[in-house]
């Protein structure tokens, strides 16, 4: 699997916008043949903390995803939301193993 | 859903060992009856740094966790391996919504 945790913070008065513009997001990802998952998550002790959980069958699926046009849409409008750069960091499995543990039902 | 993303750093001498001890704490917090899922991965970008990703139904499992005899040996042993202290952030989940979506299978 190629699995990618995105830390973002973002400007409270921006708080509900990008969480619409993310969650449309979520879903037009699932969509994607190569994706399994995409975990939106708000942080319990600051709402304006949140976290992607973004698991693709592979590197190629992962590659794909930002050719999408809601990706870059996405990208564009969360921008100027953002109150410092988001973080990324790119992570393989140890477990479980198997796609179907990680595919979103 | 009640959500915790841990993030570790360990010393190189013990990264295998810190392996063998976080596999099979996953596999035996699996059986726990409030947990979902508990993903164990690892940096692409450098091999001593994991991520732990928990899901439970709700806090009552999170604090059931804690309370196991597999979580606290691996609290225990693991505890040498760290190059720093680890760091972990409670969630709770945006999208997707059901237990269901969060289970692994």
């Amino acid at each position: 699997m190629y699995i990618v945790g995105i830390s973002i913070y973002v400007k409270e008065e921006f708080r509900e916008a990008f969480i619409k513009e993310t969650l449309e997001n979520a879903k037009n990802t699932r969509q994607e043949p190569l994706n399994l998952r995409f975990d939106v998550l708000q942080s319990r002790d600051d709402p304006n903390k949140f976290f992607l959980y973004e698991v693709y069958k592979n590197e190629s699926g992962m590659a794909a995803h930002k050719e999408t046009a809601h990706y870059k849409k996405w990208r564009e409008n969360v921008a100027p939301m953002m109150a410092k750069p988001r973080e990324g960091i790119k992570y393989t499995n140890l477990f479980p193993e198997t796609e179907e543990a990680f595919e979103a039902k």
